[in-house]
């Protein structure tokens, strides 16, 4: 059997992980993917973690040590029981028996954190939107999904500051895209449908040739889609800029650049060239049509393609 | 770390696997074994196995391939994340986290039914007293401890039959010891203390030396402790029997035996040289002082220890 391809997708806690899993996995169909949140590894339920004063955030809070296994068996290709944590009611259940399809999305804050856990993946993504557009999405998903109210989720924000800071952003730094929605002009009223994307390049895996968009002079500061050079902590970088106001015209020229090297992903450019381009489901069950997330969920898509190229030159991952 | 030593104890239901398990734990100290039944990796409740019709002694009802991938964890010095059976409810809790001590005793019903699975054991015993013993051990702890009447245990003796003879008997191949007590002349209502062992050793693992108890003129046929060669499935064996009703001198000179080729086993034979020898606390509470019982938890030790010395000389078991 040929090994799955392990797409990491990690971020804060409302950063919006699992839209983007969901919208990946609506691509490369639900039933060839294997989707698994590493918030299934807590070492103690809420009411423990109540007790005693840690937030599920904290390492010590995770059987990391568990997950790095379980990764380890998924990449070969092999099942896993794994433990079960009930969000509904916070409890920690019986494990579930999970073989991995031919593609497996690992989503969580803390997919990153050991060196043996990075090195499962074939694609690492982080989720970085701006702090004040978080806070509105996560108020928005645990006062309506929850049953917190917004104080609530405010005064958790705070609690969990230190936390974040310490153990989730530092895992910025192994993604080969960090990938941060954020609203045109700062204005965080803006509707999710017209948010702009910001997708930072690491040449860390073989992304497609973008330089055409700087060639054509359709990447210019004033286009809606822009790719530059920069710099993400300290390490050069590219920078592919998409605003949620680009049309349809420019966002296909785009997806033809992504697609043309990828001759699997001609069905998926095919099926996007309409007017559903970019429509799907957010968590709280709205729903957004964004060629921003419409372009980064087939950015993904073609690296998970492009991996399954590769996988077989790659020698089996050893404990 | 240096890796732990893994004992296999494998049998049916009531085989005496928890008893036994109990005095050797007792012998090499509590606090450094880690033991783990395999019941825990049962895939359906009670209340499922009674719908499917599928009873705890097919491998179908467990999961075999997570049995195995945690045996090789333990093995390689790693922690678990053990799935929970609970006995009292049938039901399936949340898993617990394991971490392996120097020893780790893993006994249950379908240890040794994968290669894999095998290959991670140090020391295999399988136990194997007469069916009619079973029949009467069963019995005793089911209506005792598990709250079943007599009708229903015999009931359920008759139910699992078949896959004792398909899937359980046939593990008595891959075991280095075969253990069985038995009552003299047949008498089933000898009370457990006087009961014999027949100790079936095959050459897969080092034996003690117990030849001096041939030549000795000890071993002859109407000696409480004899030695004889014979066949097991076919294949040749020494078998080494002991009855419930030799002297405590005699048993000392056995204990000689086995603790001059090892001396950190010193201890352990001055202990046992006192009135106490072979005094254990059975599955339903009772207490049992048998110099068989105790002179095969002392044959067990000596192996555990054995292994303790070459296992540095091993490679690592890989996945």
């Amino acid at each position: 059997m040929d090994r799955p391809i392990i797409l990491g997708i990690v971020g804060d806690s409302a950063a919006g992980k699992t839209t983007l899993t969901k919208g990946i996995a609506q691509v490369l169909g639900p039933e060839n993917v294997t989707v698994i949140c590493t918030d299934d590894y807590h070492r103690y339920d809420r009411k423990q973690r109540a007790e005693i004063g840690i937030t599920a955030l904290h390492p010590d809070c995770n059987y990391l040590d568990i997950m790095q296994q379980q990764l380890l068996q998924l990449r070969n290709g092999l099942p896993i029981l794994k433990p079960v944590y009930n969000h509904a009611t916070g409890n920690l259940d019986a494990p579930q028996y999970i073989k991995p399809n031919k593609f497996v999305i690992i989503e969580g804050l803390l997919g990153y954190s050991t060196r043996k856990a990075r090195q499962c993946y074939d694609v690492k993504v982080y989720l970085a939107p701006p702090e004040s557009l978080r806070a509105k999405w996560k108020v928005k998903r645990d006062t309506q999904k929850r049953g917190y109210t917004e104080e609530q989720v405010l005064s958790q924000l705070q609690k969990r500051e230190p936390d974040s800071e310490q153990f989730i952003r530092p895992q910025r730094q192994w993604s080969d895209i960090v990938i941060s929605f954020y609203p045109p002009n700062d204005d965080s009223e803006q509707s999710n449908g017209h948010l702009n994307v910001r997708l930072i390049l690491r040449p860390t895996i073989p992304h497609p040739d973008f330089i055409e968009i700087v060639n054509s002079g359709n990447g210019n500061s004033m286009s809606a889609i822009r790719l530059d050079l920069d710099r993400d902590m300290g390490k050069p970088v590219d920078v592919l800029e998409v605003d949620g106001h680009a049309t349809l015209e420019q966002v296909n020229r785009l997806e033809q650049i992504i697609c043309s090297d990828m001759p699997h992903l001609k069905n998926v450019c095919d099926r996007q060239s309409n007017p559903d381009l970019g429509k799907v489901a957010g968590t709280t069950g709205e729903s957004i049509q964004s060629y921003p997330l419409a372009l980064t969920q087939l950015l993904i898509t073609y690296h998970m393609l492009k991996a399954t190229q590769t996988s077989q030159e790659g020698l089996q991952v050893k404990v």
